[in-house]
């Protein structure tokens, strides 16, 4: 029945194109912030060719399944993770409670605003502090949380909303995939919790379809009423390796599209493209120092290296942020 | 985009049932195989209340997400659990390359044929065996594995196919609960990727609405092609407690409707009826002796003790499998 609705929708969108077509004389470009360029190109011809029907390349709606990564794919990741603002912000928050945190770093650091000495423990920091931070809220009361948080917080140097610093061109990828019958689906090394209470008024990806690292819950009653509290345990690391296996367990079949923009994609972009059929894997490449950022191969953020190479070899498509979009975020829409 | 869509689907799937309608006189009854009974009207009452617009109960497409365990609630569970059946044919087609299986337990007893002995070490002795029989495949040769299987594995008492052991009643569940726009998930103590192969074809579920019990994977490279291979490791544990969790780990929402079997779906039912607005819980109560099987509180397979006092705190519904269902299984409509 799902099947059966959803070719249906696609029939009736088919049909409402057609009449729209008809009534305007062209249909509207569905990527008007995406210049002329190669990749502009081989993303329409994938979606034409698996959306046409009676070729060898036609894939059922069903089957039509699209996997993004999050930070530096859909939205901007520098001069840190975002995620990484949000825990530093609860930091603050949580310091009362927490007198000791005063001389025990990595907290001590952040509490006095140096970020680099509070990041300078690496990955191991990063994780107790998102440990420390997380957990210990029943999963509502964390989504209240992330909710107040994110519709006041602001970027630090463009001082935007965070939700503001989305890639206007991705955005219109994400809806013109929707309008051709794809499944979008979030597979992020961000925290899934962190994602979805604002996944779908953003990108338009429910939170069933948005997967991410995550720490375990417990489900216990209080007061007779249950409840799911998030534990100061890792669960999932959803990364490089990480994201394949992610893909399995959520979604049960491979993705036909992916799309993402650092070497903890690659494994994620080898694993869509290796299924039969027409497979389409694209790399953002930032590119664009003036009006975003510009990194690669050195950046320890978004570091993308053996990823340049496997879509040169795969004939993967690379986006060129400065060349391929003529904007950059949504405000700066005409 | 999708929201638009899925509520489109659900316009013209209203509009569809309006001209049946009205060629026919009368709508086609949705639940043919049940049985004028309390269980159904509270069924119906629920369905129609939160998908009539404008009212106070009314909840919108995206949210509608209905939970079903499997075995015991869409298809039997007697006398053993249906994979059970599948670990010792495995156990069988793979002896010649264990010679030391032959004077080991459990498996000497499979081999033998005496379930009873094999499963005499309770749960952990299962759960060896799973290990032994459903990892070091990759994904792909394991949903081989199941599929062959599945299409010729037949139950020892009834001799149908397993898959012709679904409960009638319950796939006209499914399907009226989709043509009211919701989404239907399975969530089962059984295996996920056990499930997958064949839940679509049977149940209308495809492979990302399927939730269940799973061992890890590891992503490598073969041979340059990328492939995940399914580690003799526990991943997680999908009943009891771990139902609400996987719930919230998958979907990301609470589902308003759930229908289980026995004390292992309780904290499942208890975590979706105490969301706000119109919920549905319902048991199936397997009080048919002659038709199916009779068993409740003193069972090992598919115990009931717990929930049934929970089932009448709550006001839940429980269905009398012999009172209310007019066929059991597909092969019995008339």
């Amino acid at each position: 029945m799902r099947l059966l609705m959803s070719s249906s929708a696609v029939r009736l969108t088919a049909l409402l194109v057609f009449f729209a077509g008809a009534a305007t004389a062209q249909p509207a470009d569905p990527l008007p912030s995406w210049n002329s360029s190669v990749s502009r190109t081989a993303l329409v011809a994938f979606v034409d060719k698996v959306t046409t029907a009676g070729t060898p390349d036609f894939v059922p709606p069903a089957e039509r399944i699209a996997v993004f990564d999050n930070d530096g794919t859909l939205w901007a990741e520098q001069p840190m993770y975002f995620q990484a603002f949000f825990v530093f912000d609860r930091i603050k928050a949580l310091a009362p409670q927490h007198p000791e945190w005063t001389d025990t770093e990595p907290y001590a650091s952040v509490l006095k605003g140096d970020v680099t000495r509070a990041l300078a423990g690496g990955e191991r920091a990063l994780l107790q502090m998102v440990m420390a931070t997380h957990a210990d809220t029943t999963t509502e009361e964390f989504e209240r949380l992330v909710r107040e948080w994110i519709a006041t917080a602001r970027h630090p140097t463009t001082g935007r909303l965070f939700t503001e610093m989305v890639y206007q061109p991705m955005l219109e990828v994400l809806s013109c995939l929707r309008a051709n019958g794809f499944k979008t689906y979030i597979v992020s090394g961000g925290g899934i919790e962190f994602m979805r209470p604002w996944a779908e008024r953003v990108y338009g990806i429910p939170p069933e379809q948005v997967i991410g690292s995550s720490i375990k819950t417990r489900f216990e009653m209080r007061d007779g009423r249950p409840v799911l509290v998030r534990l100061p345990e890792l669960n999932f690391i959803d990364d490089k390796e990480g994201k394949p296996v992610a893909i399995q367990q959520h979604i049960g079949r491979r993705p036909i599209a992916a799309f993402g923009n650092s070497d903890g994609d690659l494994q994620m972009l080898q694993w869509t493209t290796a299924g039969p059929g027409a497979r389409f894997a694209l790399y953002v490449h930032h590119t664009d120092a003036a009006r975003e950022w510009e990194y690669d191969r050195a950046s320890s953020i978004g570091r993308l290296d053996a990823g340049l190479g496997a879509a040169r070899a795969g004939g993967w498509t690379v986006v060129d942020m400065r060349q391929d979009w003529k904007v950059i975020h949504p405000a700066e829409k005409k």
